[in-house]
Parts: C-alpha cells; sequence; structure tokens
C-alpha cells in the first residue's frame, strides 16, 4: 500500500521528497517489522509481579536497532534542534500517524511520549551538561525519562493548580515535597531523569512566574529514600509496564549541593512557559497517531469482515455492516484533515497562532477514534474485548487521551472563550446590515 | 471581516491573486447588498395566488444590475469553458460559500441552480444554435430554465428509473409522456427553456444508453396544451415563489419539425454521461452554500446571544450555551475541510477521480448544517420558527439538500461499496503479518 | 388494530373499563373520519390571503358533528370538573395519543389547544358569569379562544419577565399596553375571547404577584381599534389558518366598565398559580399526542417501504432501513413510558409532586418523535418535503413542542437544579461508606 | 436513602409488603457491607500469577454469612422453584438493581452469573442426582459453576453454530472434542460442575434438535487431562481473578460409566430448549444490575462533583457538568422504565410473550450505562481510568454486555424481523384509509 492512498492530496503536494522518502520507509518499517512485533513484546513481558518491572522485553532491543539502521530515529526532533532530522510537523506527523498502528514503533523509533518532549525541551533550554548528561543518552535511546506534572487531588489542566513544592533551605538547596501520579515511564528500569514541574515561589508579581522544571536525577532521587516510587497506576486493568504511570512522592528530598549546579531548566520561574511550548506539536503527534490507530482497528474489522459469518452471510455482505463501516471512514478522514491542517498551520505560523486549531484537532480526534475503536471491537464480539485483539488495549491506551493534555472539556470551553472574543464584532455587522437595510429599501 | 479568517491557510495558498480579490468583492457585495435584501425580496412577492407566480420582485434586478456592474457575474463558469471567468472550483467554491448566507446572493450574480448546471451543459454540449437561443440569454441572465429529471412515484436517485418517454412518431418526431417533479424554477415566469431527462429508446445494448437529454421551449411547450405546469410542490410549507419546484405532466406532447432540429443535447442516448458530468461540482457548491449558511446561522445566534436574557444571564454568558457554541464551530470547521478539500481534488485531478472525496462532502454536510441551523433556531425560542429571522427558512430550504442529488443513503452506500473493493487487499496484509511475525519470533 | 397493542400492559391494568371503552372508540374515530380528513381540511381552506381567514373548512362542522354524536366529545375535562366525563390524566393521555395521529381530531373532539387549557381555567376559577358567556360555548364548540402569554423581544419561558401591563386608570379601569404573540388559535374568525396574563402591579411584596390573567372579550377589543391582530406568524412556512399563531398589540386599550366587572380571572395578582396550574397535564397531554403523530409517521413510512424500490430491493428487504426502523421503535417505546409515567404519578400524587416525571417527558418526547418523523420524511425522498406527505407539516408543527411551554433547555436547566438539592445526601452517603470500609478492614 | 425514590411509583404498586422489605434489606446490605467491602476483596487477591487462582478472598466468605444470617440467600429463584424464595422477576428484579452498585454484592448473597442460570437449569430439569450432587452445594454456596457455551472461531449468538462434539464411541459413552472459551467462572478454585452445551448429534430432522446439555463433574474433567483450562482471557486488561473467563479445550475426553448415568440434563437433543429457557429473566436481572451500576456512578461524580474546583468553580457549580448531569439520569430513568416494564411483563405473561419488551430492555440498558460510566469517568479525569475509582473496571464489565446474551446488533436485527411481521397489515389501514377518504370527500 502506498502512501498516497494515505495522505490528502493537498498535503501530499507540502512535502518535501525526503519525508516522502522517508514517511513510506517508516510505514514499511511499522507494518513490516512493528506491528508484528506487538503480540512479542507483550509475550515477553514478566508475569512476575517483581521481575514486571525490571525486564524489558528484548524484541523491543532489536527493533530498535534496525530502526536505527534504516535512519528512522528521533525523526520527531524538528528543524528548530540541530540534533535532529528537520522534518515539518507536518511530515513528521504522518510519520506518526503510521507509528500509530502499534504499540512498539514510537520506541522502536525513540519516538515515544513522554522521552520525545523531554528531548525537545532539553535540546531547546538544557545547558551543555544537561544536554551531555541527559539528552545525549535520551537521543541514542540508552536511558529513558518521565515528566512529572499531573498530581493527585487536583485539576492539572489548570497548571497554576500544580502543588509540589521546591522550597529553597538555609543552605540554598531545593527541598521538594508533594505527591505526583501518571509520571508516564517512570516506571521503566532505564528512567534515568525526571523533568519535574513544581513550584519555587509563592509570591510571584504574575502568578504564572512561581512555577519552574527541575531536571532530576531519578536514580539518586529513588536512592535517597525521600522520593518514592509509591505505585504504578492502571489504566483500565493495564499496567503498561514496563513504562508505567507511576505516583511518586517527595517527602522532604533534598537536592544535593551538585546536582543544584545543574537542576534548573532554562531559568527559575519560567516552568509556565517551558511546559507550554511542550504542548502544540505534541498534541498533533498524539492525534496523527491516534489517526494510525483507528486506520489500524478498521484494517482489523476488514480482516473479520471477510471471513466472519453472521446468521448465514459474510459480515463484510451486511448491508448495516457496510454502512457503519463506510460513515466510520469518514469520520476518519475529517479528523485526519483537521489534525494535519493544524501540523501545517504551526508550521507556516507558530505554535500559539495554531491554538484554535490544535484544540479542535484535540478535541474531535480522540474521541472519533474512540469510537472507531469501540465499533471494531463490537464487529470482534467476545474475542474483541479479549487479549487475542489489540482493541481493547486501544481503546484504554487511548481513551486516557480525551484527558491527557487537557481533557475535552478545558479545550472546548477554551475554544468557547477564544470565538466569545469575536462576539462584539457580530453587533458591528448587523448594525451595518441595519444600514444597508435601510439604504436597500429606498434603491 | 476579511476573508483570510474564513478561509484555512492551506487552501488560501491555492487561490490565484485574481481569485482573491473577486472573493473578497463576493463577501463585501452579499454582506453590503444581498444579506439586507432577503427580507425585501420576500416583502415584494404577491401573496395573491394569481400574481404570486406572474411576478418576480423587482429588488432582484436591482441586485442583477449591480452584480453585473461589479463584475460579480457567472462566476461559476469554469476555465473548461470560453464564456466565464475561468475560476478553479476551489476557488468558486470559496465565492458560493459566501453566497450561501442568504436567498438573493446567488440569483443576483446569475449563480443559481439550475441555470448553472445547465448554463454548464449548453456551454460544454450546446449547438451554436442551442447556444445563441439559449446559453446566451441565460448567460445574460434575461431567462432562466429548469432541469427535468426527478419523477414521481421512482426512486430518481438511480436514474435507470426515469420513465418519462420519448418516442418517435410515425413522422420520426418525439412524442412526450410522462410526470416529472421538482424542477425547480419552473414556475418562474422568465422560465423558457428546459432540459428533460428522457427515455428515448428501451432496448440500448448498454442499460445506460436508453436516455438522452432534450432541451425543449418552455413556453411552446406549456402553450401547447400538452405539456402542463400541474402545481407547485411546498417545502415545509414554502412555495420558493416565484421560481417554484413545479410538477409537469407530458401527454402526448410532440416536438414539432422546427424544434426537432435542435432540441437534442450533445447526442441521443448520452443522457447518462450528460447528468453525471452535471453533478459533482455542483455538489461542492451546493456544500460550500450550505457552509455558509450555517455561519450565517451562527452569526444570527451571535446576535441573539448578545442581547437575549435568560434566567438572569446573558445567553452568551451561558457555559452551556458557548460550548455547544464553539462544538458547532467546530462541526462548521470539519465541513470546510472535507468540502475544500473535494473541490481542490477535483482541480487537480478530475471528477471521476474525485467520487470518494465528493461523496463524502454530500454526506456530512447538509446534516451537519441542519443541524447548527436547528440549534441556532432553538435558541431564539419562538422567534425561530418564525419570518422573523431566516433560520426556518434556511431549514427547509438546506433540509432538501439531504435528498436532492442522491440522497444521503444513497451516497454512504456507494462509498461502502467503493471501500468493499479494496477488502481483498486487507487480506494480503495480514498474511504479510503472518510471514513477519514468524519471521520476528525466531529473531 | 387493537389497543391493546398500543398499550403497555402494566398501564392497561390502570384504565377503568369505561376509559378502554371509549379509548377503543377515539381509535376507531380518529383512524375513520379524521386521518383521512386531514387533506380534505386542508384543501378546503382558501388560498385567497384575504379569505383564509375568514372560512373555515366545512369538513371541520361535520366532524364535530360525529364526535359529539359519537360521545367523543370534552374528552380532556378531568374529574376535578363536574362538566365532564372524569377521565384520568393517563387514560385520557391515551386519547390524546390517537388524536396526535393527524391534524383534525384535536379539533374534532374540542380537544384542542389552547380551548382545553382555557376551558379548564375557566371551569376551576370562573365567576359563574365568565362560565355562562365563554365556558359553555366553549364546551359546546360554538366560539374558540386564544391565551396570550408570550411575547415578543423577552424570554417568555420565564413568565416574570411579561411586561404587558394592565395599569388601572384614574377611573380604576384597567389600560392595556403592550405585544403579545404567538397566540394560537386567535386567528380564528370564531375566537371570542382572550386570556390575558399581563402586569396588574409593579410592586408586589412578592414579585411572583405582580401578574393576573384578565378574561376579554376579544371581538369587543378589536372592534376599538386599540388592540389589534397585526399579523399571524408563520411556522416554517405553515400560517396554520384559519387558527393562527398570532402578533396581538395592545395599545393603551381601556377595558370599558361593564367588563371589568368580569374580567379578572380568580383573582388579582394570581396570574402565576393559574399559568402553573395550566401546565403540567397539558404537558402529558402534547407528548402524547407526539407519540401518536410518530407512530402514524411510522404507518407511513411502512406504507413506504412496503412498495418502493430502492436499487433493486423493495425498501422493506433492505437490511440498513430494518436497523434503523426497529431503532426508532425503541426510541418511540421509551418515550411512551416515560409519558405515561409521569400521567400516572399525577393521577396518583399532583402535578406538583409530578414535576422530575413531567419535566424528563416534555424534554424526552418532542426531540424524540422529532427525528422519527424527520427520518420518515428522509425515507420518502423528495415527496417528504412536500405536501404530499403530512410529514413536513408534522416536523414543523411538533418542532414548536421543543420551545412552547418551556424550551427543552429550560426544563433540563430545571431539572439539574432539583438534582442538585440531593448533593449533599451524596457526601453523608460516602462518609457512611468510609465509615463500613474501616469497619470491615477489622472484620 | 429509602427505596421509595428509586422506585416508579407504578412500579411500586405491584410489589408484595414482602418483597418491599426484601428490597430494603438488599439496599441496606448492599450499601453498608458489600460497596465498601470492594476495595478489599481487590486488595485481598494474590497478583502471584499462581496463588491467583487458587485463593479467593476472605472478605467474600464474611459477606456471604452475614447475608445468610439476614435471609439475603438465592433471592434470584422465583416461584417456579420450591427451592427459592418466589419473588417476582420485577421484585428480584430491584434486587439486583441495588446488587448492581458493587462488584461483591452478587456472590455475596449467592446471586452471581453463571450460578444462578445454572441453578435455575437444575432445578427445573435436573434429576434428583443432578439436584442432590450439584443444586445443593450451589444454592448452599459452597461450590460454584460455569457454563460452556460460547466458541471459538465461530459466531455463537447464533447456538447452531456451537460446534463443540459429544459422540458416543463403540461403549456408547460420550467423547468431547472442542474448544470453548468465555466460560465464566471456570477459573475459580471452587468451581466444581460444568454444563456444556454441545452438539449430540449431526442429523435430527429439526436442526434445532442437535444440540444437548452436558452436566459435567469439572473437577475430574480437568483430573483426566483431556479437558483443558487452557489460559484465562482478559477484559480490558482485567482478569476477573479467582472467577475468570476461561478457554476450556476438550481433546478426545470420554465421558466414564459413572458419570454417564447422571450426564444429561434434561434429555438429549434439548439443548436449544434449556438454554432459551436461561436467557430471558437472566438479561433482566444484568440490566438492572447495569442500572445499579450507572446509578453508582452517579453518586461517585457527584462526590466529586461536591469538592473538585475546576478553573476556579466547584464542578457542581458549573451549568455544563449539570445539564450533562440531568442528562444522564433522564437516560437511566428511561431505561429503568423500559426494564421494568419487561420484567413486569414476564411476570403477568411469559418470556416468550415478552421478547418484545426484553429485546427493547437489552439494546438500550448496555449502551446507555456504558455512556453514563464513561461520562462519569471522564469527570474523573485521570483518577478515573484508575484502580482509585471503581469506573473503569465498571465500564470494562459492562462493557462485556453489549456483546454477551446476543449482541446489540442481533437482537436489534431480530426487534426489525418481529416489527417486519406486521407490515401487511399497514397496507390494510392504509387500503381502509382510502375508502373512507373516498366516503369522507362525499359527505
Amino acid at each position: 500500500m502506498s502512501i498516497e492512498k494515505d495522505i490528502p492530496a493537498i498535503f501530499l503536494s507540502q512535502l518535501s521528497p525526503r519525508a516522502i522518502e522517508t514517511i513510506g520507509k517508516v510505514q514499511q518499517f511499522v507494518d513490516t517489522n512493528c506491528v508484528p512485533a506487538d503480540p512479542i513484546f507483550h509475550s515477553q513481558l514478566s508475569t512476575n509481579p517483581e521481575l514486571r518491572w525490571k525486564l524489558t522485553p528484548e524484541i523491543m532491543d532489536k527493533l530498535k536497532l534496525k530502526a536505527q539502521e534504516e535512519g528512522l530515529w528521533n525523526l520527531f526532533l524538528n528543524k528548530r534542534y540541530a540534533e535532529g532530522p528537520g522534518y515539518t510537523n507536518l511530515e513528521y506527523g504522518l510519520m506518526a500517524f503510521y507509528m500509530g498502528r502499534c504499540f512498539t514503533a514510537p520506541e522502536a523509533t525513540n519516538c515515544n511520549a513522554p522521552d520525545t518532549g523531554n528531548m525537545e525541551l532539553l535540546a531547546r533550554f538544557g545547558t551543555p551538561y544537561q544536554k551531555k548528561q541527559w539528552l545525549q543518552p535520551l537521543l541514542d535511546g540508552k536511558i529513558r525519562s518521565a515528566f512529572l506534572m499531573t498530581e493527585k487531588g487536583v485539576s492539572s489542566s489548570n497548571a497554576l493548580n500544580i502543588s509540589t513544592t521546591a522550597i529553597r533551605n538555609s543552605k540554598g538547596n531545593f527541598v521538594l515535597n508533594g505527591v505526583k501520579w501518571f509520571a508516564l515511564g517512570a516506571g521503566d528500569p532505564r528512567c534515568s531523569v525526571w523533568l519535574v514541574m513544581c513550584k519555587t515561589s509563592e509570591d510571584a508579581a504574575v502568578r504564572y512566574r512561581n512555577h519552574s522544571v527541575l531536571v532530576l536525577d531519578a536514580k539518586k532521587a529513588i536512592a535517597s529514600g525521600k522520593a518514592k516510587v509509591i505505585r504504578p497506576l492502571t489504566v483500565y486493568g493495564y499496567d503498561d509496564a514496563p513504562h508505567g504511570h507511576c505516583e511518586i512522592e517527595f517527602n522532604d528530598y533534598v537536592i544535593d549541593d551538585e546536582e543544584m549546579e545543574h537542576c534548573i531548566l532554562a531559568a527559575e520561574s519560567r516552568g509556565f512557559e517551558l511546559i507550554q511550548s511542550r504542548l502544540g506539536p505534541g498534541r498533533i503527534h498524539h492525534c496523527m497517531r491516534l489517526i494510525g490507530a483507528a486506520e489500524y482497528a478498521m484494517l482489523k474489522v476488514v480482516q473479520r469482515a471477510n471471513t466472519r459469518e453472521i446468521f448465514g452471510k459474510l459480515l463484510k455482505d451486511r448491508e448495516n455492516f457496510m454502512m457503519e463501516f463506510a460513515q466510520h471512514k469518514i469520520n476518519i478522514e475529517r479528523c485526519k484533515l483537521l489534525v494535519l491542517n493544524a501540523a501545517h498551520k504551526i508550521d507556516i505560523s507558530s505554535t500559539k497562532d495554531s491554538q484554535r486549531e490544535i484544540s479542535i484537532a484535540k478535541i474531535e480526534t480522540p474521541r472519533t477514534v474512540l469510537n472507531v475503536i469501540d465499533w471494531c471491537l463490537q464487529m470482534y464480539g467476545a474475542e474483541g474485548v479479549s487479549q487475542d485483539t489489540p482493541l481493547s488495549y486501544m481503546w484504554a491506551a487511548n481513551r486516557t487521551l480525551r484527558i491527557a493534555d487537557g481533557p475535552d472539556e478545558a479545550h472546548l470551553f477554551q475554544l468557547a472563550r477564544r470565538e466569545a472574543k469575536q462576539f462584539a464584532e457580530v453587533d458591528e455587522y448587523f448594525q451595518r446590515y441595519d444600514q444597508n437595510y435601510q439604504r436597500l429599501l429606498k434603491l
């Protein structure tokens, strides 16, 4: 299957030949090596609760090697960063689209969250020390990282609520207190660095200046006994070992002198700015992966429809099935246009100027894709909810994206407020209408 | 309001400077002259059932004059036709988008159905006589035309069902029999030419070759007493005078010798081909007008929200209203992308190669827009259903577009069949998957 | 078709034998005499704009005579009123259900809004004079009435907004000023009495005591020139002649001495109480008629499906059609249960204690029924929007019921507030949960 | 909270005083002992993959004891069975409604699937031996059972597809071959008896007479090595230990002479009849538990709304939240009426005569309840998908009910076919209409 079929012509025309080639290679790599590796990955996970978080499936290392050989590595790093291949958001978005077909592809190509966002932050704002210590091994796929943002008990979609504190003690060292959770990847035995959003002051003149992002040595923190990975959280019944979604408690954890020298990202009080720069394109990539997931679910449902007989007819010969199938294809298509449109807008303007397009893509895509997956699962009957198809896991994994990076409601509310700013103009429009009506009456 | 705000950047970049200028002029013309002319048009219609179909509101003639002065005339005629300004479907689509804001704009700019489609057919397939006799006055806005296609009692979305006959009598003259209905524009006193889809043979080798399109002098036909405009049909109570949706009966109407010379369009038995060429871009233009209508309904609802107090709060300050408003904006946006994408696809390939995109746009747009209009109407309460807002009329007029040019169900079914053709490929995909899985297991 | 099929067994068991007999007779009368009379009624309306509001179709008088002969007259008047047959709300609701199948049935049986509500008010609160002068001729079907409530320019669903004033002049006579609209039935040549909700004071201690309902001689008011039926409003394109939805302006209309003696209903300042007593059961009857309409639309769609061929198959043999058909049947069924449940609750308790059930029925029924009708219309294609089926008119007429008697949003909001009152209890529930959890831990 | 609030008055009036008392006790028992026991149950499950299926949480035994003490035991056994308390379906349905609030309640009261259905079959059709050997210990809650019906690879919603065979060998003993899956409860260490639907002949005159239900000693079967519990299947990551959804393979398993004497339920070839008798009321009880689950999810969301602040406002003070809350309450209410109506219909007629009502309840309830749960989960943000609320587990568990006991699509299709049988009558209705129309025209 060629990539032309998957990309609306108007967007195809915006891609560089180099990108077209890479997108094709990603498609090939994902279909050939990653999609069929997914069940192998899961079978290689230990069911022993101890070992489950200590060993990582060896198939992944093989995939990573292969991806590096093929030059399909760190594709996410855009032209802003010297370290990366410099694809546009549109171009990388289409690579993410193919990676979305399965679980293993993003990590295999070193394009998995939250490492991607963390690498971008370090590449853009890191000191030479931070780059050497953390960015390089991340770029090499040697270590992994976590972003400690969301907190238990408060609405973290409003980052002003973040209450984990890093208060300087009498010696000037930060002392951390608070509970973070849903720290993706923090359960991984290779997770070596935490980026922690925390409150470093209480009384900044502008309330958006009280927070900072700290870059901490995760293993040292845990070894101290003052920072503790309490437990992995589950998503529906999945623990997502070995990466995990973890709850982490800081209990008077003091950053030592040596680490103090290197632990602030960019500068104190720039936390908000940093997390915002992280979010725009990331949401687009999530959405593109979601659309890839939806299309893979549709491939699976065709596989079912081609062979499953329901009351004397193959599923594919049932009118009702086919009508619903077609409607879901439409729904996917319309999300694809929304997301590609947002990606392109970011490319030609900026994340800030593309907020409207990003919000729309972020609101529409997860729920549409979830409906697609849920329908495909239903078409699989009991098998659909089981481990014998990827559908139930896909549902669970993607369900979180109606919540993460701002829940649907927050984005819709923000969009509503943006729209409301233009309401006064409409009154002017109708004042002109009234004048013109009077003028026309006299014609 | 500038047009940039209304056009996604990716499509904006495809427009010629000439088109951008014209689109801006159309927006200006519509907002300044047509939107406020709508209530004047309706107030100038006679309520006397006799005169209602004989007089046409004079405001329309003034608008037409003004449009001609501004060069906003026959904008629909694309580059295929020497007679027209040669805009692409994308470019004209954006003009249609603005025209969709009101009732008077399409006719004011000589871009109203069914004349547009009829002019295209005559321009492309007409003989010099047909062009001189019918096309030129249509292009000049002097006469109007009707397309007699749909028939009572059969599913006309399958054109094979068309059963009005034009059988040659012993002298070789066509004799017409049958009942057509929903002939848009046939009630207009200026309607002078009918294009009639009819069956000219029963036994063509290919069943798609039994039909032809005849170009008939409408006034002569009516004068004969053998072709009769039976009645105007209503659409939710609206008769759409003076244009009307008419039922027309042919009862042994014999085409006389003189007319026989000029009455066949293109050639006998090419009926299917002609009607198909008529449909693709037309559907896009309908959809763009629908989107324009939806956005105008949203302007109206803002006007309401700015001033209407509901239980102690302005409507615009109600969270629920604003959330729904934002969602409807999203819904419009996603239709806009679907339609513009289809328009662009036609421009760079062909109508035939764009069937999938056209079908998707045609399925999604009318129902989405109807939901928008219905919601805006609901926000207006009792006023919404009345003649004091354009909303109820907009609803009725646009409701027909879930039926006309192929009902939703027919398009969805066709799309489903197109998709089903690719189902075999999916089996191959999973055969490769199985092979790759075995290979990976052994790595 | 027997009525048993139409009534869930649990509700059937609540009906008196007398009611069962009458319900059966209503069904028979409606199917035999009213449903087929609908097109005759409409054909007997004058299209001459003058006569349209002066003549009433003679078929109606014949139907009324027949209904009286069969004892199917004033069925709505419940046991509270000596004048009526004394059916419960559940019982009359099922009669209304059958009447909902067509346009003519309610008036034919003297059970049409707004006369029903007006008769109830007069029966319950009228003075002997008011009863003799207005109630008796209404009960006899000799005159008609209107209820002047809704006002232009304000949200009338909050009756506190009603601003038409009846201020006493120096002689103590009321002087009326204000504009009412959507006064149903006020266009009828037989309309003789207006019940007018208006503000008779500004400064009542309780703001719900500023309004009163006046009972006015409509013909005298119009003759004065100070009260004017400005125009009929349309609903979509329908004017609903000869009854009409009218705009009525009071311009210093002074109630003369004679009328002053009899013009107050119940007592001054009791307006709110009166309109509230009018609303509960009326909403149930509206909903039951709506359900009757939906079921009739479904009969119509079956008639279509039995004969219409779509791409080589009868519609009834299309799986997709049948699945949608079945789903709409479910949707109707669930509304029926909601409405019957509310009717029964009123019967065994009171309107006040049944607010929750009434609100739910009122929110769910109109929109569900509209979806049914819209789908049936779509299945009829172009014919569906035209005057050749009752569907487009049914849509328009029933669409108003998402607005009248409180728009959906107002009912939902009210229901939400009612629910919120119980939120504190939920906290207590979880406090007990916590205690029990601790206890169980120690077991 | 009293039960009156939870039960529509019309159904309340159908309950015996004894049932009302028991329903109240169930509510009390569930809220006090079971809801808070749920997290304890889950915490007592071993995470060791070996022990997970061998140990059962001890809290359950304590709950069972308590339930027995309170007489809340085997409540499901209706009056058909001497062994049980003899509640109607409506009455037990309301008990199931309260049990649906949590995971532990059904088992605690010995009312959990699949034991309930199995006990009913044994009570109704079992031989004295089968009753003594299996029914009595099941009624005592000493052992558990499984029903082996669904098979891998075929659409089991059409039981004709069941292909596990029990063929008599030369000695007349059954030899079983085939793979069953999704056998609920088969993983439980106490599971001692399997009821197995299998094919005992190929060539019955009627194809519904080829199947039988065998009652097999599960532990003996496993010990033979010829019947194997292959693996537990997961449902969205949950394994539902210790009960499990198991895959079981029969590989030439020969029933020995001793067991042959007692292994047929009712009689050979009556398999279809047996499974059908099992399904009707069971579906109602599932639905009632679902509604109980939905209402519990709504309690949880209120707990959240009472305390969670979103951008400066408590969630409960957000209009949008409250409107959605109210709508979900409506949706639950309408399902409740549908299910109670079906339960009552079964009570006063039969399962067979209530197929329509049962199908409607089965189609509507699971998807409505899933929407409720999904919305509540969304309101909980990240916490909602985690193990810290019961919501994600509730979603997964209830999601299976759109598939089990016949998927939505099968029920809707069956309902459609039932409706289609009445289509001919509608033609007769419109023939009478035509006659009446002609008659009325001449009046």
